[in-house]
């Protein structure tokens, strides 16, 4: 669902719109009265196998109706329990594998934190609705560049005084096994950036680089994992250094989600590595700004629902493998 | 000249090859022997008034001879006083208006420093040589982007504990006049970038964007410049934000590079704002892996004469019609 006041329900119609014919094959988690005066045909379902042999026609349902009407752009503290419980029933139909994953749309923090949500954000309060709090880690993916940031939503300030050797090799054994399992790399090469300006240029510019991420790569490569760096963070998002990577770790959240949104305002895809079901997310907010007014672009959760279902593809192949 | 032993000869020279039927018309100050060397047909001068009458048959060369013979890849001291006379020259030709600007090929810091060179960087030391050391600032300029980071060769750790309102107010104001002056732009738009992830997100994720940002930006627009800000980071080089502006204001080397590398890696000028002369500078370094091998791109440097001698013009004609 995400929240009802913000662009989701209006995204999720509009991916419906679009993938349809072609798939993949997605069911909302939702108020069906809301959505349908969106003005898609919505039908209600009971269990997730039935969304199948509707979704041609119709957007598929699992009813969650909501105790107030959803007004766009402004949050209502009386919905916040629905949209927690549409995060939870998504959770737990995923952990039953009654879905391959789930995919969601944005919420608003500060809306929730009034209705007593005591989470620092989404990814974390999945992590603990899954068991593994701490170990979850974001990666933003586009067709163009993966980035995966050691540290996400803290101050640049605190992000600089808490890196540590062992986050960055935490990070990276994470990605690493993601990127095998789920994205189907053999042998994944993962660039670890540098901290400072020119990865440090030997000390001069800062001694982060050679302390603490240059024993991480040591490290990293010593468990069998083929990380190279750290690399000098300016040059490293070219065509021809992309080239040669499948995923950077990046040191902090702009340095990793700059070039990201440079190069692909909206085809990037918010996927949550090191949990035990797939999970992706659109990259984009509530945006209560253009709430209600259709002009939201559904790209971004198209992408979502596309590279969610791939991923959840080949989790579902492997354990018919193992079986 | 700029390090004799990196791939300053031979993108002079390419460039020279590219330039010589359209102009703009340039000379180089270097050792004429080592650049003949390279296959480029030379023609000594003694004045730089004289270089526009060889310069669709010769590349005009100032001579400053070298006491040792230039080796790829391999900086000699011997030859570090005449990279700094070099430097040096220039500053002067440029000072007295004999020449329009000044073009500085890359060289090795600490190579110079070897042979008692004792400044932070090429632009410092021209900050120096022209009497305005602490006024200059310096800007990454490519036809998508034009970035200037607050602070340029220090640690993040560093940029981060030194950012000052002062010190954005006064990259604001010399980068708002160069825009005005140099780049024939009548009323120019500054969007000055967050510090923080979100731009601190209302505090919960640093507060240095509400308490230095921010009143930068208020100082900057009761001074009567078009500054806008803080803005979130991430989202602000994306195609439909880099129309709303002239130039990002970015609060560190990286911020303000990765953006514009991501973009065009060839493409960037390092231009120097705040000096009483025109200074631009191929966006590359020295590349003694690459010196002598004939692959070198000479892209950088001819984005960097062209946009040098657009300046340069400008302020021409700003002189003619004050006169």
């Amino acid at each position: 669902m995400g929240d009802p006041a913000g662009i989701g329900g209006e995204i999720a119609a509009k991916a419906w719109r679009v993938l349809r014919g072609s798939g993949p094959v997605f069911f909302a988690i939702d108020d069906p009265d809301r959505l349908a005066a969106l003005g898609v045909p919505v039908r209600i379902i009971d269990r997730p196998e039935q969304a199948g042999d509707v979704f041609g026609s119709d957007l598929p349902v699992l009813p969650l109706p909501l105790p107030a009407p959803a007004s766009p752009g402004r949050p209502d503290p009386v919905n916040a329990p629905a949209v927690v419980g549409s995060i939870e029933q998504a959770v737990t139909l995923a952990l039953g594998g009654v879905a391959g994953g789930i995919v969601t749309n944005p919420i608003n923090k500060a809306a929730l934190y009034a209705a007593g949500f005591r989470h620092p954000g989404h990814t974390e309060f999945l992590a603990e609705l899954t068991g593994v709090l701490g170990q979850e880690v974001m990666m933003l993916a586009s067709p163009m560049l993966r980035v995966v940031p050691v540290s996400v939503h803290v101050s640049l300030r605190h992000a600089v005084a808490t890196l540590s050797t062992a986050a960055i090799v935490r990070v990276g054994r994470t990605t690493d096994a993601a990127l095998r399992r789920d994205f189907g790399i053999a042998a994944p090469r993962l660039a670890v950036a540098g901290l400072n300006p020119h990865a440090g240029e030997g000390g001069a510019l800062g001694d982060e680089d050679g302390a603490m991420v240059a024993p991480a790569v040591a490290q990293l490569r010593a468990a069998g994992i083929d990380a190279t760096g750290p690399w000098p963070p300016d040059t490293m998002f070219t065509p021809s250094a992309r080239a040669c990577y499948d995923a950077a770790l990046c040191m902090y959240h702009d340095q990793a989600l700059i070039p990201l949104k440079t190069l692909d305002m909206e085809g990037g895809v918010n996927v949550t590595l090191g949990l035990p079901i797939v999970r992706t997310s659109p990259d984009q907010g509530t945006a209560y700004d253009i709430a209600g007014t259709g002009v939201a672009s559904p790209a971004s959760l198209i992408a979502a629902l596309r590279l969610g279902a791939q991923l959840a593809g080949r989790r579902v192949a492997a354990r018919e493998r193992a079986a």
